[in-house]
């Protein structure tokens, strides 16, 4: 399993990519009240992303983040890990959640590329699938992503 | 196949659920290049979410809203067409995106019931799952949302 670490700085093409490849961020992201309540007014009117003190009373029994906040937040993190030459273009992606993101987690991402399928149609380009684990200071496991992207050769 | 528009006032629990009721967004949301452009500064920092004229020269030929903005969104028309008692919790879910999302686009979310499966260890609770598909006023299809939510009977 190679580190993808040295990749880092270039812009990374189809070609460069293995399977096995692992990319980690280099700066976590905080989750605030703040930020969850916000997002949440806009995204994800529910009591648990809201309100402080209902949400003791609901499933999550606290305040907690949107999933959708967590894979936002994990998507940056992933743009910023996964420096692809033409972007990350997503053909779909799926997501589980584990636990909900909470108030104070420092959230950083680990991305390894599963598969690599170049197009019988179109030589230049390709299919990469990618698992991004999201995970708190703590390791929760905050988010499981399997996503697909279009890459294409240099 | 019931249309779930009389369900809409209630707070609805998983006996109150059928497998093919449909619930649909009764109001569309408006994406605006404002938005794409911040959703992107904060999530998706990537120069097609971000820069119209540098946008034009990228695999979508113009800005196109983060994915992850069309995800969040979906979810909001979601949330309000979709009032599950205990809120929406979600399992996991899988995204595809048949079109990138442009400003100007006013989505809306059509929500079907596709299976219901009670909890065999906890007989008060089930998985709901259903498929949201996210249009613009043009029927352009956005976003294809295949999700998992728990809900609890009454």
């Amino acid at each position: 399993m190679n580190k993808g670490v040295n990749k880092l700085k270039a812009k990374l093409y189809l070609d460069d990519l293995t399977v096995g490849d692992v990319f980690e961020s280099s700066q976590d992201y905080e989750i605030t009240e703040e930020e969850i309540i916000s997002f949440a007014k806009q995204y994800d009117p529910q009591v648990f992303h809201l309100e402080v003190e209902e949400a003791k009373e609901t499933f999550f029994q606290g305040l907690a983040g949107s999933g959708w906040l967590t894979a936002a937040v994990s998507m940056r993190l992933t743009v910023l890990s996964l420096p692809l030459a033409d972007g990350l273009i997503g053909a779909g992606v799926d997501l589980k959640w584990p636990s909900p993101t909470r108030a104070g987690d420092l959230l950083s991402v680990t991305i390894t590329i599963t598969d690599i399928r170049p197009s019988k149609s179109k030589p230049q380009q390709g299919i990469v699938s990618y698992e991004t684990i999201t995970k708190n200071q703590h390791g929760d496991i905050r988010q499981v992503t399997n996503a697909r992207v279009l890459a294409f050769k240099k």
